[in-house]
Protein backbone atom coordinates (compact mmCIF):
# COMPACT_ATOMS: atom_id res chain seq x y z
CA UNK A 1 0.00 0.00 0.00
CA UNK A 2 2.92 2.06 0.45
CA UNK A 3 2.76 5.54 -1.98
CA UNK A 4 -0.54 4.23 -2.91
CA UNK A 5 -2.37 7.18 -1.60
CA UNK A 6 -4.73 5.72 0.43
CA UNK A 7 -4.88 6.58 4.13
CA UNK A 8 -4.73 4.74 6.87
CA UNK A 9 -8.59 5.17 7.96
CA UNK A 10 -9.78 4.44 4.18
CA UNK A 11 -7.67 1.17 4.61
CA UNK A 12 -9.59 0.33 8.06
CA UNK A 13 -13.03 0.41 6.10
CA UNK A 14 -11.80 -1.48 3.27
CA UNK A 15 -12.52 -5.00 4.34
CA UNK A 16 -15.79 -3.81 5.26
CA UNK A 17 -16.73 -2.78 1.64
CA UNK A 18 -15.06 -5.56 0.62
CA UNK A 19 -17.33 -8.13 2.47
CA UNK A 20 -20.67 -5.93 1.69
CA UNK A 21 -20.05 -6.52 -2.47
CA UNK A 22 -18.80 -10.08 -1.90
CA UNK A 23 -22.12 -10.49 -0.32
CA UNK A 24 -24.53 -9.03 -3.35
CA UNK A 25 -26.67 -11.57 -4.91
CA UNK A 26 -24.78 -12.53 -7.86
CA UNK A 27 -26.91 -11.20 -10.43
CA UNK A 28 -26.08 -7.83 -9.50
CA UNK A 29 -23.98 -5.83 -11.63
CA UNK A 30 -23.38 -2.55 -10.71
CA UNK A 31 -23.72 -0.95 -7.09
CA UNK A 32 -23.73 1.88 -5.97
CA UNK A 33 -22.04 4.21 -2.96
CA UNK A 34 -25.44 5.58 -1.57
CA UNK A 35 -26.33 1.65 -1.70
CA UNK A 36 -23.06 0.77 0.24
CA UNK A 37 -23.28 3.87 2.70
CA UNK A 38 -26.61 2.39 3.66
CA UNK A 39 -26.08 -1.21 4.18
CA UNK A 40 -23.05 -0.66 6.13
CA UNK A 41 -24.46 2.36 7.55
CA UNK A 42 -21.99 4.94 6.95
CA UNK A 43 -21.80 8.18 5.75
CA UNK A 44 -22.16 8.74 1.92
CA UNK A 45 -19.77 11.12 1.76
CA UNK A 46 -17.61 8.78 3.07
CA UNK A 47 -18.30 6.11 1.33
CA UNK A 48 -17.88 8.00 -1.96
CA UNK A 49 -14.22 9.07 -0.54
CA UNK A 50 -12.98 5.98 0.12
CA UNK A 51 -14.35 4.24 -3.09
CA UNK A 52 -13.00 6.74 -5.51
CA UNK A 53 -9.17 6.61 -3.43
CA UNK A 54 -9.68 2.73 -4.49
CA UNK A 55 -11.19 2.44 -7.60
CA UNK A 56 -12.19 5.82 -8.77
CA UNK A 57 -15.35 7.78 -9.60
CA UNK A 58 -18.52 4.97 -10.31
CA UNK A 59 -20.46 5.89 -13.14
CA UNK A 60 -23.29 8.37 -12.30
CA UNK A 61 -26.74 6.89 -11.63
CA UNK A 62 -25.55 3.68 -12.37
CA UNK A 63 -22.70 3.44 -10.06
CA UNK A 64 -19.49 1.06 -9.96
CA UNK A 65 -19.87 -2.19 -11.85
CA UNK A 66 -19.50 -4.63 -8.85
CA UNK A 67 -16.57 -6.83 -10.58
CA UNK A 68 -14.43 -4.11 -10.85
CA UNK A 69 -14.79 -2.71 -7.38
CA UNK A 70 -14.43 -6.31 -5.99
CA UNK A 71 -10.93 -6.61 -7.98
CA UNK A 72 -9.86 -2.99 -6.79
CA UNK A 73 -10.63 -3.83 -3.10
CA UNK A 74 -8.94 -6.95 -3.41
CA UNK A 75 -5.58 -5.40 -4.72
CA UNK A 76 -5.90 -2.90 -2.65
CA UNK A 77 -5.95 -4.88 0.35
CA UNK A 78 -3.23 -7.44 -0.98
CA UNK A 79 -5.87 -10.15 -0.46
CA UNK A 80 -4.16 -12.16 -3.58
CA UNK A 81 -0.75 -12.49 -2.01
CA UNK A 82 -1.55 -13.96 1.01
CA UNK A 83 -0.22 -14.01 4.51
CA UNK A 84 0.09 -17.12 7.45
CA UNK A 85 -0.81 -16.61 10.65
CA UNK A 86 -0.36 -19.13 13.69
CA UNK A 87 -2.42 -20.03 16.95
CA UNK A 88 -0.94 -20.00 20.39
CA UNK A 89 -2.96 -22.10 22.50
CA UNK A 90 -5.06 -25.32 21.18
CA UNK A 91 -8.23 -25.39 23.16
CA UNK A 92 -11.76 -24.79 22.07
CA UNK A 93 -11.75 -21.10 20.76
CA UNK A 94 -7.86 -21.86 18.86
CA UNK A 95 -9.48 -25.31 17.65
CA UNK A 96 -12.61 -23.13 16.30
CA UNK A 97 -10.30 -20.54 14.52
CA UNK A 98 -8.21 -23.20 13.35
CA UNK A 99 -11.15 -24.84 11.33
CA UNK A 100 -13.01 -21.38 10.46
CA UNK A 101 -12.96 -20.54 7.07
CA UNK A 102 -13.43 -16.72 6.93
CA UNK A 103 -10.28 -15.82 7.11
CA UNK A 104 -9.07 -16.92 3.81
CA UNK A 105 -11.87 -14.03 2.48
CA UNK A 106 -9.06 -11.70 3.39
CA UNK A 107 -6.05 -14.00 2.15
CA UNK A 108 -5.01 -14.75 5.48
CA UNK A 109 -4.51 -18.62 6.24
CA UNK A 110 -4.14 -19.97 9.42
CA UNK A 111 -2.35 -23.57 9.05
CA UNK A 112 -1.18 -24.63 11.94
CA UNK A 113 -1.61 -24.36 15.89
CA UNK A 114 0.82 -24.87 19.17
CA UNK A 115 0.47 -26.24 22.55
CA UNK A 116 1.69 -27.80 24.83
CA UNK A 117 -0.20 -30.41 24.76
CA UNK A 118 -2.13 -32.49 21.50
CA UNK A 119 -4.34 -34.73 22.94
CA UNK A 120 -6.71 -35.93 20.51
CA UNK A 121 -3.31 -35.68 18.28
CA UNK A 122 -4.55 -33.43 15.39
CA UNK A 123 -2.38 -32.98 12.50
CA UNK A 124 -2.81 -29.51 12.64
CA UNK A 125 -1.57 -29.19 16.30
CA UNK A 126 2.27 -28.85 16.84
CA UNK A 127 4.54 -28.83 19.76
CA UNK A 128 4.84 -25.19 21.34
CA UNK A 129 8.84 -25.78 20.70
CA UNK A 130 8.43 -25.66 17.35
CA UNK A 131 7.00 -22.58 17.33
CA UNK A 132 10.07 -20.26 16.02
CA UNK A 133 11.47 -22.74 13.32
CA UNK A 134 7.98 -23.45 12.02
CA UNK A 135 7.49 -19.12 12.04
CA UNK A 136 11.26 -18.66 10.86
CA UNK A 137 10.58 -21.30 7.37
CA UNK A 138 6.83 -20.06 6.80
CA UNK A 139 7.87 -15.90 7.46
CA UNK A 140 4.87 -15.70 9.90
CA UNK A 141 3.96 -12.58 10.77
CA UNK A 142 0.77 -12.60 12.81
CA UNK A 143 0.71 -14.55 15.82
CA UNK A 144 -3.21 -15.37 17.74
CA UNK A 145 -3.05 -15.90 21.27
CA UNK A 146 -5.69 -17.90 22.37
CA UNK A 147 -4.33 -19.12 25.56
CA UNK A 148 -5.45 -18.70 29.26
CA UNK A 149 -4.84 -15.38 31.05
CA UNK A 150 -1.80 -16.15 32.94
CA UNK A 151 -0.24 -17.54 30.09
CA UNK A 152 -0.31 -15.11 27.71
CA UNK A 153 2.67 -13.01 28.59
CA UNK A 154 5.05 -16.27 27.71
CA UNK A 155 2.91 -16.90 24.51
CA UNK A 156 3.25 -13.44 23.60
CA UNK A 157 7.34 -13.31 24.46
CA UNK A 158 8.01 -16.55 22.28
CA UNK A 159 5.65 -14.79 19.24
CA UNK A 160 8.03 -11.63 19.18
CA UNK A 161 11.24 -14.17 19.15
CA UNK A 162 10.07 -16.11 16.20
CA UNK A 163 9.60 -12.80 14.42
CA UNK A 164 6.01 -12.54 13.97
CA UNK A 165 5.45 -8.43 13.88
CA UNK A 166 1.72 -8.51 14.62
CA UNK A 167 -0.26 -10.64 17.73
CA UNK A 168 -4.36 -10.48 17.28
CA UNK A 169 -4.99 -11.50 21.36
CA UNK A 170 -8.21 -13.62 22.51
CA UNK A 171 -6.58 -13.16 26.40
CA UNK A 172 -8.33 -10.73 28.47
CA UNK A 173 -4.93 -9.22 29.60
CA UNK A 174 -2.69 -6.19 28.83
CA UNK A 175 0.59 -7.21 26.95
CA UNK A 176 3.93 -5.75 26.94
CA UNK A 177 5.33 -5.72 23.45
CA UNK A 178 7.95 -3.80 21.91
CA UNK A 179 6.63 -0.98 19.98
CA UNK A 180 7.62 -2.38 16.45
CA UNK A 181 5.26 -5.05 17.32
CA UNK A 182 1.37 -4.26 16.61
CA UNK A 183 -1.09 -5.58 19.00
CA UNK A 184 -5.16 -5.82 18.59
CA UNK A 185 -6.94 -7.00 21.67
CA UNK A 186 -10.37 -9.14 20.98
CA UNK A 187 -12.37 -9.75 24.18
CA UNK A 188 -15.01 -11.59 23.30
CA UNK A 189 -17.12 -11.30 27.00
CA UNK A 190 -16.31 -7.39 26.70
CA UNK A 191 -18.25 -7.57 23.90
CA UNK A 192 -21.12 -9.57 24.83
CA UNK A 193 -21.35 -7.80 28.04
CA UNK A 194 -21.43 -4.19 26.16
CA UNK A 195 -24.49 -5.83 24.15
CA UNK A 196 -26.05 -6.86 27.79
CA UNK A 197 -25.73 -3.40 29.07
CA UNK A 198 -27.14 -1.89 25.86
CA UNK A 199 -30.78 -4.28 26.31
CA UNK A 200 -30.48 -3.26 29.60
CA UNK A 201 -30.45 0.48 29.26
CA UNK A 202 -33.44 -0.06 27.41
CA UNK A 203 -35.63 -1.06 30.58
CA UNK B 1 -29.11 1.02 35.53
CA UNK B 2 -32.36 3.11 34.49
CA UNK B 3 -31.98 6.48 36.50
CA UNK B 4 -28.45 5.77 38.09
CA UNK B 5 -27.42 8.99 36.41
CA UNK B 6 -24.49 7.03 34.68
CA UNK B 7 -23.99 7.98 31.08
CA UNK B 8 -24.18 4.81 28.44
CA UNK B 9 -20.74 5.95 27.23
CA UNK B 10 -19.41 5.51 30.83
CA UNK B 11 -21.48 2.29 31.00
CA UNK B 12 -20.15 1.43 28.25
CA UNK B 13 -16.18 1.49 29.54
CA UNK B 14 -17.06 -0.25 32.55
CA UNK B 15 -16.88 -3.93 31.60
CA UNK B 16 -13.08 -2.41 30.94
CA UNK B 17 -12.50 -0.97 34.26
CA UNK B 18 -13.97 -4.43 35.93
CA UNK B 19 -11.91 -7.00 33.42
CA UNK B 20 -8.78 -4.40 34.66
CA UNK B 21 -9.59 -4.26 38.72
CA UNK B 22 -9.87 -7.85 38.81
CA UNK B 23 -6.51 -8.27 36.55
CA UNK B 24 -5.11 -7.05 39.61
CA UNK B 25 -2.70 -9.10 41.19
CA UNK B 26 -4.36 -10.19 44.57
CA UNK B 27 -1.93 -8.35 46.93
CA UNK B 28 -2.50 -4.88 45.71
CA UNK B 29 -5.29 -3.76 48.17
CA UNK B 30 -5.73 0.11 46.33
CA UNK B 31 -5.59 1.20 42.59
CA UNK B 32 -5.58 4.67 41.12
CA UNK B 33 -7.33 6.75 38.37
CA UNK B 34 -3.47 6.93 36.94
CA UNK B 35 -2.96 3.49 36.91
CA UNK B 36 -5.66 2.70 35.30
CA UNK B 37 -6.04 4.82 32.67
CA UNK B 38 -2.50 4.10 32.01
CA UNK B 39 -3.26 0.23 32.28
CA UNK B 40 -5.89 0.69 29.84
CA UNK B 41 -4.43 3.54 27.79
CA UNK B 42 -7.43 6.23 28.34
CA UNK B 43 -7.15 9.72 29.14
CA UNK B 44 -7.13 10.03 32.56
CA UNK B 45 -10.01 12.27 32.61
CA UNK B 46 -12.40 10.35 31.59
CA UNK B 47 -11.54 7.61 33.95
CA UNK B 48 -11.72 9.90 36.91
CA UNK B 49 -14.99 10.79 36.05
CA UNK B 50 -16.40 7.09 34.84
CA UNK B 51 -15.19 6.01 38.03
CA UNK B 52 -16.05 8.72 40.07
CA UNK B 53 -20.30 8.03 38.50
CA UNK B 54 -19.73 4.08 39.84
CA UNK B 55 -17.72 4.70 43.12
CA UNK B 56 -17.57 8.09 43.90
CA UNK B 57 -14.12 9.77 44.62
CA UNK B 58 -11.07 7.94 45.34
CA UNK B 59 -8.87 8.74 48.26
CA UNK B 60 -6.38 11.08 47.85
CA UNK B 61 -2.92 9.69 46.76
CA UNK B 62 -4.54 6.16 47.35
CA UNK B 63 -6.76 5.76 45.10
CA UNK B 64 -9.56 3.28 45.53
CA UNK B 65 -10.11 0.22 47.66
CA UNK B 66 -9.99 -2.49 45.03
CA UNK B 67 -12.49 -4.39 46.44
CA UNK B 68 -15.01 -1.45 46.95
CA UNK B 69 -14.31 -0.59 43.75
CA UNK B 70 -14.98 -4.02 42.14
CA UNK B 71 -18.25 -4.18 43.97
CA UNK B 72 -19.27 -0.86 42.56
CA UNK B 73 -18.34 -1.59 38.93
CA UNK B 74 -20.27 -5.57 39.46
CA UNK B 75 -23.26 -3.54 40.99
CA UNK B 76 -23.27 -0.99 37.97
CA UNK B 77 -22.57 -3.76 35.27
CA UNK B 78 -25.47 -5.87 37.43
CA UNK B 79 -23.29 -8.93 36.99
CA UNK B 80 -24.40 -10.55 40.02
CA UNK B 81 -28.30 -10.72 38.76
CA UNK B 82 -27.09 -13.02 36.05
CA UNK B 83 -28.54 -13.54 32.19
CA UNK B 84 -28.50 -16.25 29.84
CA UNK B 85 -28.21 -16.51 26.84
CA UNK B 86 -28.44 -18.93 23.81
CA UNK B 87 -26.46 -19.67 20.80
CA UNK B 88 -27.97 -20.89 17.41
CA UNK B 89 -25.68 -22.68 15.39
CA UNK B 90 -23.32 -25.27 16.90
CA UNK B 91 -20.49 -25.70 14.48
CA UNK B 92 -16.90 -25.09 15.41
CA UNK B 93 -17.55 -21.46 16.80
CA UNK B 94 -20.87 -21.89 18.98
CA UNK B 95 -19.47 -25.01 20.49
CA UNK B 96 -15.95 -23.11 21.27
CA UNK B 97 -18.39 -19.96 22.49
CA UNK B 98 -20.67 -22.84 24.52
CA UNK B 99 -17.40 -24.04 26.37
CA UNK B 100 -15.64 -20.61 27.02
CA UNK B 101 -15.81 -19.73 30.35
CA UNK B 102 -15.04 -15.57 30.35
CA UNK B 103 -18.45 -14.48 30.10
CA UNK B 104 -19.27 -15.87 33.78
CA UNK B 105 -17.12 -12.64 34.55
CA UNK B 106 -20.26 -10.65 33.29
CA UNK B 107 -22.80 -12.46 34.48
CA UNK B 108 -23.59 -13.91 30.92
CA UNK B 109 -23.98 -17.57 31.09
CA UNK B 110 -24.54 -19.51 28.01
CA UNK B 111 -26.25 -22.71 28.30
CA UNK B 112 -27.83 -24.52 25.59
CA UNK B 113 -27.00 -24.23 21.78
CA UNK B 114 -29.07 -24.87 19.20
CA UNK B 115 -28.64 -26.82 15.42
CA UNK B 116 -30.45 -28.68 12.99
CA UNK B 117 -28.20 -31.39 13.18
CA UNK B 118 -25.92 -32.86 16.82
CA UNK B 119 -23.85 -35.34 15.50
CA UNK B 120 -21.80 -35.35 18.49
CA UNK B 121 -24.83 -35.88 20.85
CA UNK B 122 -23.78 -33.57 22.90
CA UNK B 123 -26.25 -32.76 25.73
CA UNK B 124 -25.83 -28.83 25.25
CA UNK B 125 -26.88 -28.92 22.24
CA UNK B 126 -30.83 -28.95 21.30
CA UNK B 127 -32.79 -29.16 18.02
CA UNK B 128 -33.87 -26.36 16.94
CA UNK B 129 -37.25 -26.71 16.82
CA UNK B 130 -36.96 -26.37 20.59
CA UNK B 131 -35.21 -22.85 20.32
CA UNK B 132 -38.75 -20.76 21.07
CA UNK B 133 -40.16 -22.79 24.09
CA UNK B 134 -36.50 -23.12 25.71
CA UNK B 135 -36.44 -19.13 25.38
CA UNK B 136 -39.49 -18.67 26.36
CA UNK B 137 -39.27 -21.01 29.45
CA UNK B 138 -35.53 -19.43 30.37
CA UNK B 139 -36.43 -15.73 29.37
CA UNK B 140 -33.18 -15.42 27.05
CA UNK B 141 -32.52 -12.11 26.18
CA UNK B 142 -29.66 -12.75 24.21
CA UNK B 143 -29.23 -14.89 20.59
CA UNK B 144 -25.58 -15.96 19.35
CA UNK B 145 -25.82 -16.05 16.46
CA UNK B 146 -22.82 -18.68 14.61
CA UNK B 147 -24.70 -20.18 11.24
CA UNK B 148 -23.39 -19.75 7.62
CA UNK B 149 -24.25 -16.21 6.29
CA UNK B 150 -26.86 -17.52 4.09
CA UNK B 151 -28.81 -19.22 7.60
CA UNK B 152 -27.93 -15.74 9.61
CA UNK B 153 -31.00 -14.50 8.43
CA UNK B 154 -33.55 -17.25 9.21
CA UNK B 155 -31.89 -17.92 12.38
CA UNK B 156 -32.44 -14.16 13.63
CA UNK B 157 -36.29 -14.25 12.64
CA UNK B 158 -36.54 -17.18 14.58
CA UNK B 159 -34.52 -15.73 17.62
CA UNK B 160 -36.64 -12.64 17.47
CA UNK B 161 -40.00 -14.75 17.18
CA UNK B 162 -38.81 -16.75 20.49
CA UNK B 163 -38.64 -13.44 22.69
CA UNK B 164 -34.49 -12.10 22.26
CA UNK B 165 -34.14 -8.65 22.49
CA UNK B 166 -30.41 -8.47 21.72
CA UNK B 167 -28.63 -10.43 19.10
CA UNK B 168 -24.74 -11.13 19.19
CA UNK B 169 -23.89 -11.93 15.30
CA UNK B 170 -21.21 -14.02 13.96
CA UNK B 171 -21.88 -14.75 10.18
CA UNK B 172 -21.05 -11.67 7.72
CA UNK B 173 -24.27 -9.99 6.70
CA UNK B 174 -26.48 -7.28 7.45
CA UNK B 175 -29.46 -9.09 9.25
CA UNK B 176 -32.80 -6.73 8.70
CA UNK B 177 -34.83 -6.94 12.20
CA UNK B 178 -37.47 -4.56 14.23
CA UNK B 179 -35.92 -2.00 15.60
CA UNK B 180 -36.71 -2.95 19.06
CA UNK B 181 -34.14 -5.40 18.76
CA UNK B 182 -30.68 -4.60 19.40
CA UNK B 183 -27.72 -6.06 17.72
CA UNK B 184 -23.85 -6.50 17.56
CA UNK B 185 -21.76 -8.01 14.47
CA UNK B 186 -18.63 -9.46 15.50
CA UNK B 187 -16.51 -9.96 12.42
CA UNK B 188 -13.59 -11.89 13.40
CA UNK B 189 -12.09 -12.27 9.70
CA UNK B 190 -12.74 -8.35 9.55
CA UNK B 191 -10.35 -7.82 12.94
CA UNK B 192 -7.87 -10.09 11.85
CA UNK B 193 -7.76 -8.82 8.21
CA UNK B 194 -7.79 -5.27 10.01
CA UNK B 195 -4.13 -6.44 12.00
CA UNK B 196 -3.07 -7.31 8.61
CA UNK B 197 -3.64 -3.93 7.27
CA UNK B 198 -1.90 -2.31 9.71
CA UNK B 199 1.63 -4.73 9.96
CA UNK B 200 1.78 -4.22 6.03
CA UNK B 201 1.00 -0.35 6.07
CA UNK B 202 4.48 -0.24 8.67
CA UNK B 203 6.76 -1.77 5.26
Amino acid sequence: MSGSGISRATTGRLPEYLTYVKSLPRDIRFVSATAIAKGLELGEVQVRKDLSAVCGKGKPKIGYDRDVLLYSLETALDTRSGCEAVIVGAGKLGKALLGFGGFSDYGISIGKAFDIRNDEGSPDVLPIEELPSYCSLHQIGIGIICVPPDAAQEAADLLVKSGVRAIWCFAPVSLKLPETVKVQYENLALSLAHLHQKVKSIH
